[in-house]
C-alpha cells in the first residue's frame, strides 16, 4: 500500500511495527560498512598475480629498453601510455600517465590551473564558478571546495546533466568548468547518452579558459551484459575546436588495486605540454615499475575487459541483493525510488524528501554505516534530504542482506513518522 | 704552475696544446651523462630483492592486518610510519608517508601554502619571498620559479647558510621561508654545523608563516668513513616554539629504486594535521604496498644503514676517480677548487669566473653532458659563471675516466683562453 494513502491508525501501527523491528535489529550490534565504493577482497584476488610480474628474473626495463628503476619518462613508458591509448581510444601523444589516483590527477590540475591558468590568467586570480551534476560525487564537491570554487548545481537526467542548463550557465566568463562522470556516474550509475555528448563538443563558454574534467572512473567497468556504450568526446569535438575544454582521466583503482593502480590523463596537446610543464617541477616521473607491472598482467585493452567480466561476476550479485529487497520491500509503497545501473560501483536511492539523513543516522545506530546523507551534494547538503548512496561492492552477500533488511526497516520507519508529522 | 702567473706565450703554448687535445677528444665521440644524481644500475640491482617482497605467499596485510592493496590509510601503514620515524628520529606521530618522490611531497606543500597558507593568509594571497642558499638544487630553485616566489640569495658557507645574512632577511615579513639541504647538501656536500641548525631553531620570523623546507635527501647517504653528523633540528626547536617552521622532508629514492621509492615528511603536530587536510581531498592515498615491500626488504633503521655501505662501496670508487683526477690536473693552477664531500651525490667544482658556461658547452660538444652551468643558481643565472655540479654516480669508472680527462681539458683550454683575452 501506497504509505501516502494511509490513514494515521494504520502508519501509527507501520510505525509501531517497525519500531519493534528496529530495537531487534539493533541488538544484533552489527557492523556493516556500505558507505565507499571499495572492492571487495575477492575482487582483489583477481589481481594478485600482477604482483609478481616485474622481479629479477622477468626483468625491470621497459619495451624501448628503458631501466624502469631510475629517474625519468615523466609521462610514462610507452607500453603503458599505449594500453591506455586504446583503452580512451586516443592518441599515445595525447596520454600522460599519473600515479596511483585519479583523484590526484584532478586535484593537481585545478592547482595548475589555479597557479598558472588554462591558457588564459591563473583562476587563483580570478572569481572561478564551477557547474555541479547533481547528485553527484562527494569528492569533486570536495576539491571544488578546498579551492574556493564557487558551485552551481544542475541536475543530472537519465541521460546527462541538463545541457539546457549548462549551455545557459556558461554565458556567464566566470564559470570555468564542470566534474562530470559520463559513464555509470556516482552516485546514479547514468552514462551520457550520445546528443549529450554531442552538446558537450558544441559548448561555447564565454570563458576560454573553460574546463571539464571528463572523469571516466567506470570506462569499463560494466555490471550487466547489455553495458552502457558512451561517446568518445574527443572524437566528437573533431573539427569543432572544443577539444581544449576536455580533460579526461581514468585509472585502474578498480581494475588492479585501488591502492597500487595506475591512473592516466587524455588530452589535446595543448593541455598535454601544459600539464607536462608542471609536472616537469612536481616530480621526477611516476612509478614506472607499477605501470611495468600492470602492462605485463593485462597486456592490452582486450586483457583488460576480459579482467573486467571476473569483476562483474563478484559484483552483480551484490548488486542484485540489494535491488531484489528493495523491490520487495520498497516498490509500489510511494517512498522510494532508485536506479538500477548496468555498471559503476553505486546504487542511488532516492527516499520520500526529509527522511534520508534520519534514515542514516538510524542505520548508524544499527551498525550499518553508510555514505553520508547530503554527501552527492555540494557543501553536502541535499536541499530535499531525499538522496542516500549504496555502495554495495564490498560487503559479503550474507552482510549485505542483513544491510539492506535494516536499511529497509529503518526506511518504513522514519517514513511513517515523517508521514504521522504532517 | 699558477695559471694567472703565466706570460702570453706561455698561455699561448698551453693554449696550443690543449686545443689539439679537446680535437682528440672531440674525435672520439664520446657519449656520456654526469648531468643528474643518478644512481647507476649495480646500485639498483642492489635492491632488486625487494621487489619480491610482496606477492602472494608473503601476504600483502600491514602488521595490524590492514589490506594495503585496497583504498584507505591517507598517511602511510605504521611499520612504514615507524621506519621513516627512526630514521629521522621523530615520533611517528609526526611522519607522513608520501610517494615516490620527496620533490612531489615539497612541490605540493609549497601548493598548499599558496593556496591555504601556512596558519595565516594564503600565500597566494601575498608577495612571497624565498631565501635561497646558493650554489644551490636546481629543483629547488624551479619550484620557487613556478609560483612566483621571489628568491633571494645568501651564501652557503662551509657550516650552512651565512646566518647573519638570514637573521637579517627574516625581519621582512614578505620572506616566507627557506629551502635547505642541511646535510651533504646539493651541490656543495656541505653538512650545516650544530651551531647553524641551533641559529636555525633560533630564528625569530616576522612572518609568522615561515616555512623552512629541510631537504634532507643524504640523511644516511654518506661515502666516506668519518661521515658526517647532522643535529636534529626538532630537537633543536624543542622549548623554542620554532618547530613550526620547519618542514623536514626525505626518501628513499637513492637508496632503493628512484622512481619507486617511498618518501616521508617530518613536522610538527600543527603542520601535520594542515598537510592531512590537504592531503585527505587529494589522494586516496599513497601506495601502501610499496611501502610494505620496503619495510620487509630494510626491516629497520639499521637494515637501511647497512644497506647505504653496500651503496657507498659503489659510489666512493667514482667519486675518487673524478676527485684524484682533479688533484692531479687541476691543483696549484689557481683556476680551480672543488669540494670533497662525505656523502651525497655531488662534487661542486668552481672554475675561473666566466668560464663555466663555455666549459660545459664545450664538454658538450665532446659528448660529455654535465649539469647546465648556472643551475645552481636561482633563475639559472651564476653571476661569477663559475659553478659547475659534477654528478659521478651514474657512469661506469671507465667512462668517468674518460670523462674527467675530457672535462680538465676544456678547463686548461678555456682558463687558457679567458687569460688571453684580458
Amino acid at each position: 500500500m501506497i504509505f501516502q494513502e494511509m490513514n494515521k491508525q494504520q502508519l501509527k501501527d507501520l510505525r509501531d511495527e517497525f519500531s519493534e523491528k528496529y530495537n531487534q535489529l539493533k541488538s544484533r550490534n552489527l557492523s556493516l560498512d556500505m558507505s565507499r565504493g571499495k572492492p571487495s577482497p575477492d575482487q582483489l584476488d583477481l589481481s594478485i598475480d600482477m604482483l609478481g610480474c616485474v622481479n629479477d628474473e622477468s626483468g625491470y626495463k621497459a619495451e624501448n629498453g628503458f631501466d624502469c628503476r631510475n629517474y625519468g619518462v615523466l609521462d610514462g613508458i610507452p607500453e603503458c601510455k599505449k594500453l591506455f591509448a586504446n583503452l580512451l581510444e586516443v592518441d599515445e601523444k595525447n596520454i600522460i600517465i599519473g600515479g596511483n589516483s585519479s583523484l590526484t590527477i584532478m586535484f593537481d590540475y585545478i592547482t595548475q590551473c589555479m597557479i598558472s591558468g588554462a591558457g588564459e590568467k591563473p583562476w587563483g586570480k580570478q572569481n572561478v564558478k564551477f557547474i555541479c551534476p547533481v547528485p553527484g560525487y562527494d569528492r569533486h564537491f570536495s576539491i571544488c571546495e578546498y579551492f574556493g570554487i564557487e558551485m552551481i548545481t544542475v541536475d543530472l537526467l537519465e541521460d546527462g546533466p541538463d545541457m539546457d542548463k549548462v549551455e545557459e550557465l556558461i554565458k556567464d566568463p566566470s564559470v570555468k568548468g564542470m566534474f562530470v562522470v559520463p559513464k555509470y556516474s556516482n552516485p546514479c550509475g547514468n552514462t551520457f547518452s550520445d546528443e549529450c555528448v554531442m552538446r558537450f563538443s558544441n559548448l561555447k563558454p564565454a570563458a576560454k579558459d573553460f574546463r571539464v574534467i571528463w572523469d571516466n572512473a567506470y570506462c569499463i567497468h560494466d555490471i550487466a551484459e547489455d553495458n552502457d556504450k558512451l561517446m568518445n568526446i574527443f572524437e566528437a569535438c573533431k573539427g569543432k575546436e572544443s577539444e581544449d575544454f576536455f580533460v579526461e582521466v581514468t585509472s585502474t583503482s578498480k581494475i588492479s588495486f585501488p591502492g597500487s593502480g595506475v591512473s592516466a590523463i587524455a588530452a589535446s596537446e595543448k593541455n598535454i605540454d601544459m600539464i607536462k610543464k608542471r609536472m616537469a617541477i612536481q616530480t621526477i616521473g611516476n612509478d614506472k615499475l607499477n605501470q611495468l607491472r600492470h602492462v605485463r598482467f593485462f597486456k592490452d585493452v582486450d586483457g583488460l575487459k576480459e579482467h573486467m567480466k571476473l569483476h562483474a561476476e563478484k559484483l552483480k550479485p551484490r548488486f542484485d541483493v540489494i535491488l531484489d529487497y528493495f523491490e520487495k520491500e520498497l516498490s509500489g509503497k510511494g517512498i522510494a525510488k532508485w536506479s538500477n545501473p548496468k555498471g559503476g560501483y553505486f546504487i542511488s536511492l532516492d527516499i520520500m524528501n526529509g527522511c534520508a539523513k534520519k534514515v542514516v543516522s538510524m542505520c548508524s545506530q544499527a551498525g550499518i554505516v553508510l555514505t553520508d546523507a547530503g554527501a552527492t551534494y555540494p557543501y553536502g547538503i541535499d536541499k530535499n534530504d531525499s538522496n542516500i548512496r549504496i555502495a554495495p561492492s564490498y560487503p559479503s552477500i550474507e552482510e549485505l542482506k542483513d544491510a539492506v533488511e535494516g536499511l529497509c526497516i529503518c526506511i518504513k520507519l522514519v517514513c511513517a513518522e515523517k508521514l504521522l508529522e504532517n
